[in-house]
This record gives structure tokens, C-alpha cells and sequence, in this order.
């Protein structure tokens, strides 16, 4: 009783549903006669073969959904690679939705998902994400991954890499070089990723005997005009920094603009360190020290979790928590004239 | 007759389809008698509220899919923002597929959408695509609108730029620098909108009296690596170029890895321009001349066109062919010292 559709037709021909479904995919098994009748009603009645009727059968979609902040991002574009890497492996097909870090937008596509649209789901949660009941709606129906940006307070499964670590060792870098005013530029408050970076930033300032303060911290948008404006007034303070961690790939191009624009020397007196998987890092001017997340990595593992979930489906799997080193690459952004390679 | 699936379980039922329907929805018409033998008899039956009923009966989806060749690349980032503007407002979902250059790919993914699984199709074809049936297919079915990447030899509405003319004038603005060894780095001998830009490329040439030849155009591929090697062994020839044209983003940053590798000084020894939309441009070492589209414009474009389409279906309508200039943009990997701002 699991496809009422053709079932339906086939009573009315009073013909076996392989028959009806045979003589509709025009098998050389059944009669001109039979395909004629056959096609005959199912065009009087409207019979549309169902796209999903199949997969609904199965309770297979053969497709995976991604739901990311945005493409515009090196580390989203490389970890989908891996994504559909191991996809292609197994047969699945990948859909890309993006929310442009809108909770609301992010909302609306993971309702669409209740009934059974998709096999399976990794997430990477926007900016914009506190209220998380629309994930935990679906967590029993859909296998979930989380990968790079996770929910703490949910279990599931998550690829992340070691923010903190990470944030810690590039303050470090900066400290090494002999800055003494950081600020951190980040993009949102709510992200487990960017606090946990900052939490590492702060444990590097006190483990030297540095301050913390609010100050050390801004909070920057999605929107190119605001972070200039908020940036140059940074630089612009007597109290302006002597380096920047920038949380995001996105901040890079204002901070280097604001800096051109007031003459600003990078590294001489502005170090840069940018969390970001930029493939023109190495040729900017001057190349820009990053932290390097192993992003295509990361999307594989990802996928490879949500594999293991889909095909397991009904039984318990542990909800694994990988976690990938990322990498500081210091480049001349940083460069202060010491050989310390951290 | 549109809904089978719930009219069958009517039937069986004895009751109307409208009553099946509040009782699954649990309206407070209904009794709470009925609405346990509606529930009773459809988990007897197995019956699924099919996701993809309603949208079937509305023919609509309220989604529409772009399939792209790669995200990796600002210009699809850009009318993918484009795009999904202009979806939001018109309450449509974006699903966006990626090729990855794959013609199997594409044709895979072109093939899910033959029974409406969307209610439009946006397209910017893979570089490998030369056969084309995969997207004939569809036509009749599915609004199609093309953007950037357009077949040429097919009716369907699209949204491109001006490649010839930007092309020419990407040349134009090299032969006034002086150069008269300039090569066109290309990705594919078959996508219409790179053998345009060679065909302007060629006409800059012969109205300047240089010579064109196989030698003017060498076509790389999708790998960072074979990249490299291809336009190392380029630099190194004896007769190598006084300029490139890299014909897509991805080519820009084997270019200069090359020339920093073999100390080779852009602009001083080698101008380069390049059709691209990245956002830092500007920052790298030397600030990079650009061929830029409006990415986001013909994404919004594109969408725009395909919504009228599926909002009037049916009717015929016209296939528009929109086209959008793009514009050079002049800065120092092609300074030659004069103030020729083409």
C-alpha cells in the first residue's frame, strides 16, 4: 500500500500495478493494445507521475541538502568541494541553500525539510542564530552534521576545528612580534566559532599580562560600507590598534582598503592576521597571514558522518564530534623581522 | 481529479476529500470520532501526506534551481546574490546545483527536474557542455533562462555581457600599453562567451596589424597545478608574452605565483588584465586590471526574466536576449606609464 497513485490507476484499468507502470514506462512486455488503454486513462484522470512517488516509496531522495551562511566565502566553497566529493561516491545528489545569515531565511528552508525532501542535512548554522527549535524539529525525522559552525548546546554530530587553539596561537603570533594593542573585528556574538576564537584570544592577552577589555572586540556586519566606516574609525583613534585578528574572510578587503587609504603600513605599523582560506592570501599586498581551516577536509568528513547516519538509519549511532587542526600561515602581513615561525 | 493519493484514502473512507483533509489536519470541524478513522485508516494504509502533492496540484514548487559550473568564483557568488533577491521577494526558494565543469554532472542534474520538481531553471552551462539535448529537454516543461554561460545555438531567454567588446577593448587597452606579445589564457573551446572574447581579442589584434595564430591562445584547465606548469613553460619560452588575458578568475592566481616564482615584474615585464569580479582585486600585489561584469545586475536580471516567464506560462512570450555591459577596469598590473584610461 505504499503507492496509492499508480495503484489507484491500475484499479480503474483493472490491471496489475506492473503492468500499469510498465506499459507507462512504454515496456516491450505489454501490448500496444494495453499501453494505448493504459495511457489513454492515465491522461482522462490527470496522472501524473510522481517525481517523488519512488523516493517517497523508498523514503529515499537520493539528495543531501547543505544549508551555509553564503558562497562567497573561500571556506564554504572549498568544504562544499569535499561535500559533493563524497556524494558523487555514493550516488547523492547535493542541493546548496543559503541563508546570506539570515535566521529567518535559515528558518523557512529547514521547515521545508519535514517531510522527508532530503536524506540528510549539514548545517552551518548564520550569524544571526540563537533560537534553535527549527534544527531541533528535524533532528529526529533527518540524519544532521554540523560542520564549522555548530550549536553547543545540541547533540549532534559536528566537524569543527580548534577555534580556540587557533585564536590563541595567532594572538600569540601578534604578541611575538611585539604588539601590545590587538582588537579582534567579528561578526557576531551569538556563533560558538567566533567566541571560542576569542576565548583564545583573551587567554593569549592574560597568559602575557595583557589586558582585556570590551574594547578589544568589535563587533563588525555583513555590510562592506559599515565595516570601512567602523574600521576607520578605528584606525583613526589615538589609541588605534597595532594589529588586527580578523574573524572573518570578508573583513580583509575593508581592513586593507581603510589602511591604503590613510596610509596605513601593513606590517610596519599595522600587523594583520586574518582567519580566512583565500587563495589569493599568498599575492595580496602585502600576502596576508592567515589561520587556515582544512576546509574540503572538514566538508568531507562532514559528509562522511551524514553517510554513516543515512545508511544506518534506526539504529544508534554516536553523535561523533570531529575536530580539525587549523593552521597559522604567516605570511608578510605579520612579518616582524624575527625569524619565529609559531 | 488532481489528487489521487488523498482521494483514494476518500474513497476507502467513504467520506470527502475535504473531510480527509481537515481530519489529517486536525481541524476543529471535524469530530473526533472521524478524525480517529481518518488518522486509523491512513497509517492502516500507509498513506504519506505527499510533500509534493499541493505543489503538484498548483503545478508550482515555489522554488526555483540555478546550475552553475562553481561557486568558487565571485562572479557566480555575486548573481547568485543577485538571483536570490528577486526569489525573496517573489516568496521562491533558490536551489542551487553545482557542475563543477562537469558536462555528466549538469546532464545528471538536468535530468531530476523532467517531472517539476522546480517551477524555473536558471543556467549558466558547464565549460565541457557541447551537447545540448539534456537542456532541449526540458524547454517545454520548465521556464529556462540562461545567464552569462548561454548555448548559443538554442531559443531560450538569457542575460549575457558583452564579451566580444570586452574582449577587444581588454586588448585595445594592452596594444595602447605598448604590448605586442599578448596571450589569451582560456578554460574552454566551447563556451560561446570565451570564443567571443577571443573573436574580440582577435579583431583588436587585426585592426592594429599584429598577427593572430593558434600560438595567441593557450587553453588550460581546471587544475591549480597543470596550470601552473602550462604557463610556467609560457613565461620561460624565449618568445614568451609582454601580456595576459586570463579569461577566468581561476587563472589569476597561477599567473602571479608564476611571475613571483621566476621574478618576473608585473607590469614592468608582463601586463595582465583579467574577466573577473573579485573583491580584492584591488589589494593584490600589483592591484589587478579586471574585465568585471555586473555579476549581481544580471543575476537579478536573469531571475527577473525567468519569473515572468513561469508567472505567464502558457502564454508565449518572448525570449528576450538582455545584454550588459561589462567595464574595464584600469589599475597597476597594466600601468604603462601613460594616462590612457580607455
Amino acid at each position: 500500500m505504499d503507492d496509492i497513485n499508480i495503484r489507484y490507476l491500475a484499479k480503474e484499468l483493472n490491471l496489475s500495478i506492473s503492468t500499469v507502470s510498465k506499459a507507462l514506462k512504454d515496456s516491450y512486455e505489454i501490448s500496444i493494445e494495453t499501453k494505448k488503454r493504459v495511457v489513454a486513462r492515465a491522461k482522462e484522470l490527470n496522472y501524473q507521475p510522481n517525481p517523488y512517488a519512488s523516493s517517497l516509496r523508498r523514503k529515499k531522495s537520493n539528495t543531501v541538502a547543505v544549508v551555509v551562511p553564503e558562497v562567497a566565502d573561500s571556506f564554504f566553497s572549498a568544504a562544499l568541494k569535499g561535500i559533493e566529493d563524497i556524494a558523487q561516491t555514493k550516488g547523492y545528489h547535493v542541493l546548496i541553500y543559503l541563508t546570506y545569515e539570515s535566521y529567518l531565511q535559515e528558518k523557512e528552508i529547514l521547515e521545508k525539510f519535514q517531510n522527508g525532501r532530503v536524506d540528510g542535512l549539514l548545517v552551518s548554522v548564520s550569524s544571526e542564530t540563537t533560537n534553535i527549535e527549527h534544527i531541533r524539529a528535524l533532528y529526529n525525522n533527518i540524519p544532521i552534521v554540523f560542520f564549522d559552525r555548530a550549536v553547543e548546546d545540541m547533540e549532534a554530530a559536528r566537524v569543527t576545528t580548534n577555534d580556540f587553539e587557533s585564536g590563541f596561537i595567532a594572538t600569540k603570533h601578534l604578541i611575538d612580534c611585539g604588539c601590545s594593542n590587538i582588537v579582534y573585528l567579528s561578526i557576531s556574538k551569538h556563533l560558538a566559532i567566533n567566541n571560542k576564537r576569542i576565548a583564545g584570544f583573551e587567554k593569549a592577552l592574560s597568559d602575557n599580562d595583557m589586558n582585556f577589555n570590551d574594547s578589544n572586540v568589535i563587533n563588525c556586519s555583513n555590510d562592506l560600507t559599515d565595516n570601512e566606516k567602523l574600521i576607520s574609525q578605528l584606525m583613526k583613534r589615538e589609541d588605534g590598534p597595532d594589529a588586527i585578528i580578523a574573524g572573518v574572510e570578508k573583513l580583509i578587503t575593508p581592513v586593507y582598503s581603510v589602511c591604503n587609504d590613510l596610509k596605513i603600513n601593513i606590517p610596519s605599523q599595522l600587523k594583520v592576521v586574518c582567519f580566512s582560506n583565500l587563495s589569493v592570501a599568498h599575492i595580496l599586498n602585502p600576502a596576508l597571514t592567515t589561520v587556515t581551516q582544512p576546509a574540503f577536509e572538514m566538508g568531507k568528513i562532514a559528509a562522511q558522518l551524514l553517510f554513516k547516519k543515512i545508511e544506518k538509519k534506526g539504529s544508534a549511532i554516536e553523535n561523533e564530534s570531529i575536530v580539525l587542526p587549523s593552521a597559522l600561515i604567516i605570511r608578510e602581513s605579520t612579518n616582524c623581522g624575527n625569524s619565529n615561525k609559531t
